[in-house]
């Protein structure tokens, strides 16, 4: 039987040297889709995806140009484009790299909503910068007008800023589920999905604008489909431990307890996220992994990266 | 066992009064899903979704708004972000229709690319203006740099043209065939689909600027599921001859052969390819219908509506 997995690659994983055209962002989504068909003989696949520079963009744009006849789509909207977005490349990418084998690839990606709930504390303080600068004034005056928190970043301009409250659910689990036992390689939760919370009444679902961490959502996804290993796919081979320092040492096989003394040395944002997703899934008796695309396979063999178990 | 059907809904179906916002779009959303929840006890269901509005709309935004740092994504990928946006408002809907009756949906939209020919006769000759209005220079000097073809619309101004070729396949069938027997009500070929074709020697797939109509592409998913019956969903209950006169008359049960007579007499990029695709359906000894989504339900018992049989 193949093992079942979820790879949560970063929305900067689609980027080379910072290009954001169409065409540049298409040509890594290849390299994605190849390393998808080398592990597809041996695993059941999900991919998580991250949308954080394109549902930037996706923002500037509404906004930017928005009018009373074309007006701009709010961010859980615009995370709703960025799931068709890189969904469709992703998708495409896999698509050929089964075509390039003479093979047929069965992949989807599913639209996903995620659960937050209106009471997570992410809400009294958001932290996360998106859109585009404005100076303190259009802020302000923004800040009324649509009711956004807005910060000043690094000295930089001022800047919208969101909640990124914790995944509680996955709208589509079972039918991501149907489609992994099918035999379907599926792309789901793209960007963390689209934030909802349930009305307190009625129970139904609403969007909510927030963002949320796409290696918590891919976590809370490898626990709902009762995924075997969960991996959070970035730029290096391992997480490391004085990071960036002569004295730098990758971790490889760790246990929850030795990598939790570290904790304090990943940075907010980047690397932490991606430890306590992995740590988050190794809690539960299973493998959680960091590694580059690079060392994927021999990761996935428990060869290279930092493997993470109880 | 279940009749299966796929019903296509206009992208201008979810616009009142022409209203643009994502809140205006979303109250829409909610009749639909009230509608296909009443529908989903008899019927297993297939969603496609038109995207005249809103894809234009993306376009405008990316293209009004693009620079270096966020440049515009193309036609092809828009159509991507607007399945998106638009399956995200038509799941979140229909599963608040379940919800409301204490029940749970189950409910995916799907990504979806159509393959069109490079040979067909629509790319020598694109007549499907999309985007914003250009002045003239402004539009030559695009069309030099882009490629665009660019036409003079009916004294409005200058507009980008595209190709609106057939559709041929639905790379993505066999999921979606899947899901509906998975009991999963499906979400695909938004906007008629993401269009792409595939390369002469390789055989891969790749995106290409075109728009393909959505009836088209619906009765092409209808014929690839086996659905027992198409419907296009419009704004009105018929298809009528002589509409919009003292003598217009709605078309109730027809032949395929009765109402191709009457062909001449439909509108272009409106009527006509409704028409068109439910007789195609009907030509392969199915059932097409043209309705509205007042009388959908009782279209569907082949009591209201325009029925279209060989």
């Amino acid at each position: 039987m193949k093992k079942r997995v979820v790879l949560a690659f970063g929305g900067n994983a689609l980027q080379k040297n910072g290009e954001v055209t169409a065409e540049a962002q298409k040509e890594i989504a290849r390299e994605v889709g190849k390393a998808i068909y080398e592990l597809s003989s041996e695993y059941e696949i999900v991919v998580v995806h991250g949308n954080g520079p394109q549902v930037g963009n996706i923002l500037i744009h509404e906004e930017g140009a928005a009018s009373d006849k074309a007006p701009a789509m709010p961010l859980e909207t615009a995370v709703a484009m960025s799931q068709g977005q890189i969904g469709y490349w992703l998708t495409q990418a896999i698509n050929n790299a089964f075509i390039a084998h003479g093979r047929q690839a069965k992949v989807a990606t599913v639209v996903s909503q995620v659960v937050v709930s209106k009471s997570d504390p992410a809400f009294d303080n958001p932290t996360k910068p998106i859109g585009q600068f404005y100076s303190e004034k259009e802020a302000k005056a923004l800040a009324r007008e649509k009711g956004w928190t807005v910060k000043e970043d690094a000295g930089r301009g001022w800047r919208r800023v969101v909640a990124s409250p914790r995944p509680i659910d996955i709208i589509e689990k079972k039918t991501i589920i149907e489609l992994i036992r099918d035999g379907v390689i599926v792309i789901a939760a793209g960007g963390g999905g689209i934030p909802v919370y349930r009305t307190k009444v009625l129970r139904r679902i609403k969007g909510v604008d927030a963002v949320i961490d796409k290696d918590f959502a891919g976590e809370k996804l490898a626990e709902l489909v009762k995924a075997d290993v969960f991996v959070s796919v970035t730029a290096v081979a391992n997480a490391y431990v004085k990071f960036g320092t002569p004295e730098q040492k990758p971790l490889e096989k760790v246990t929850v307890s030795e990598i939790a003394e570290y904790l304090p040395e990943f940075k907010a944002g980047s690397m932490l996220p991606k430890v306590q997703a992995a740590m988050a899934f190794a809690e539960k008796g299973k493998i959680g992994i960091i590694t580059n695309i690079e060392n994927l396979e021999e990761a996935l063999e428990l060869k290279a990266g930092t493997i993470i178990t109880k």
